[in-house]
């Protein structure tokens, strides 16, 4: 077998067989295709596509390229949840205790935050004393004892993603469905879950910019997932405006905790129950859909999905008394309020360009190399259908760098449009894709 | 300028500018773009194409990657003939000094062959003594005073090219018809000359199969080469059978020779005369194609031609005694005969399978290291339409290394169907593209 040859089928328009594309990418992965011709190759594949059994081939290949993890020590069916990210996506932080304490296995995999705002692991740091390092007994007997851990991705998960991703990232190959979804799905593939749950974000904020987009790529990785045959299920979400009121890592932390007391944002919230109710029936802890909401429902107002937050806390090293006390946090030198220029109704939140100004402020990351300010970030007072009058406050900036204010100040500012006409509040759920169905609300 | 960009755009199927064509193949010339981003742009060229004009930018951008050679000390309009190459193809040992008596001067420089067989500087360099290596006055001032020189293309032509043609011979992105003819193109027009007459071949043995392509790549040359202000002519000719009777080096020279006594073969003749009397046409020494004809025709008969060809290679260093006593060329230690297997008429000569052939026998460089043995070859005595009874001699093999003849005879007999039906001969010229006009004949 030579690469040329699977170059030249590829080019040609000609369906690639396991075979050749196992040889690709485990040759790839250990330096015995040079670049240019995997960069060749990978336009090819962006100009004439994958079908759905390649883009399946592609993922095992890219998940083999690294450790696969056995999670089989654990018991009950484990549900890994991925978004693909957006601005003031702190879900994971309230939806892992959630689904732990209505009794599904949650052992997740998370990376951390490579756009405008911190991830997950970011996140969780803010936590004093927590811990994302973990070994892989300790990981298993936790979740096994308490139905919940998260630890940080090994580098030697995926080995040819890294590799690969890196390459398209400079030869103009990035968006296209198949690439991105095995991306995606050969690291949650090798992280071991039996299920996935798979919340693809869409608009402004998110990586795909449409709707129509964000269903084909939702399409996409359903189809590898039940390929490999692990149950899998795809959401569309909206992420037109931020996710809920805080953008920036301790806020995040302290608004998903304010969720579990019963006092979150509304369309976060609703998207934890949402997500939520599908892990349990993914787990096979609930029926159907409605029983995983009265579920989710009682686990917030028992106090139960609290109650396994300072568990978990508490389990990988952190300072449970966070929780009551949020002044144990990292907390920023300074709040500055930040006004509404006009009159006018909310038509518009940018979410990318919030984002960015939570990243001036410290909150997130410019380059790899950048040291994250953990309570550097914004809290919305307002969102899309919210009538403000001139000099009403938008929001609050939490910052200790002053020098960066300004520049913050009016990249976020700017990211507002406010209108004279009443204006609708965003759809959150814009459809569910499972094998068989494509649902749009 | 990004080069990122400049892939997007031609992945996105949009016409690149000349500014970021220059852009491409200046930097990645001077090695300031890798080798990753060029394939992908390629890739993204080979399966969106590139328009006229588009190609017109990148043949330019390549010529001036290297020197232009610049001409305009040579009296009168410099014609250079390209030939795409094949088996047999012995053309500008005879059509140079032709064209030379009369009157157009003719400053050729040549290149090696990297095929089945040798190269025209290869079948020269047969000549004891001849040197294909001069300085530039030399080749001015051999030009202006003898009409006729060829020298060797200098590795400082063209640089763009080398490194492109690396890189897509292992990328799979040689066939495309754009690429090829700014290939081609870029070297011919950085070697100074003010037309060009281009001889595609077409057929089995020749770098395009099939006439719909050769037909193309003519066109597609014509349009680079008037596009750059050079009137250009190109013709598709036959090399589905081997030109001639004779392949390999010091066999060919001896067939060219024979030509211009007026003993040549009938087709080779022919081709001789049909470029010979565009080449006239296009240096405005005849003033249209029956007068170059005639002209030709005329220094043949008149043995103006040899007398040419001896001036010509006296002048470059070489014995001009060959042309009267062939033994003073390399000559074989043995000659074979080559049997036919069978009784019937011949309906094809693989050319290409004849040229695999001579290679076994010395004739052509299986590696570019190579060391050619410029006396093996075979001298065909029948051709396609040509009656034999089984045990007629089909061809003599000239080789010293007696221990490939068995492979060299194998591959040869192959090469030949011989049929029960009578068969006609194959035609010769094709069709000629003009700038304005496809003739098919």
């Amino acid at each position: 077998m030579r690469i040329y040859d699977i170059i030249k089928k590829k080019r040609d328009s000609q369906e690639l067989t396991k075979a050749e594309i196992d040889f690709f990418v485990e040759k790839y992965s250990k330096g015995e295709i040079p670049d240019y011709q995997a960069s060749a190759l990978l336009m090819a594949i962006y100009l004439n596509k994958m079908n759905k059994q390649e883009t399946v081939y592609l993922t095992e290949a890219m998940m083999k390229s690294g450790d696969v993890i056995d999670l089989s020590d654990i018991e009950g069916i484990k549900v890994d949840k991925h978004s693909t990210g957006g601005v003031g996506d702190k879900t994971t932080i309230a939806l892992a205790p959630l689904v732990a304490a209505c009794g599904a296995p949650v052992a997740k995999m998370s990376g951390r935050g490579l756009g405008h705002t911190g991830g997950t692991l970011d996140k969780l740091e803010a936590i004093p004393g927590f811990s994302i390092e973990m070994e892989a007994k300790k990981f298993i007997d936790s979740v096994n004892e308490h139905k919940i851990a998260v630890c940080g991705q090994t580098a030697s998960i995926a080995v040819a993603d890294k590799k690969m991703y890196a390459l398209r990232d400079v030869t103009a190959t990035v968006d296209n469905i198949s690439l991105i979804a095995a991306s995606i799905m050969c690291k949650k593939l090798a992280s071991g879950a039996n299920a996935i749950l798979l919340d693809v974000k869409t608009g402004d904020g998110a990586f795909m910019k449409t709707l129509d987009d964000s269903f084909e790529l939702a399409k996409a990785m359903v189809d590898i997932g039940c390929g490999m045959n692990r149950e899998t299920i795809g959401m569309i979400t909206d992420m037109d405006e931020p996710l809920g009121f805080a953008v920036g890592n301790s806020l995040e932390v302290i608004e998903a905790i304010e969720t579990l007391k019963g006092n979150g944002p509304k369309d976060f919230v609703m998207l934890c129950e949402t997500l939520g109710a599908y892990m349990l029936v993914l787990a096979k802890v609930a029926k159907n859909f409605d029983e995983g909401i009265e579920k989710i429902r009682d686990a917030i107002s028992s106090g139960k999905a609290l109650e396994k937050l300072k568990v978990f806390i508490e389990n990988q090293g952190g300072d449970k008394n966070i929780v009551d006390d949020y002044s144990l946090l990292p907390t920023a030198s300074k709040i500055v309020e930040i006004k509404s220029p006009k009159s006018g109704y909310i038509s518009k939140i940018e979410a990318e360009e919030v984002g960015v100004s939570a990243m001036i402020l410290g909150a997130g990351r410019e380059t790899k190399e950048d040291i994250l300010d953990l309570s550097a970030g914004i809290i919305l007072t307002k969102k899309v259908g919210d009538y403000v009058n001139e000099g009403d406050i938008l929001a609050h900036m939490h910052l200790n760098k002053e020098e960066k204010l300004q520049q913050a100040k009016e990249r976020f500012i700017a990211a507002y449009k406010i209108v004279d006409e009443k204006v609708e509040p965003k759809k959150l759920v814009y459809g569910v894709v499972t094998k068989d169905e494509i649902k749009k609300f």
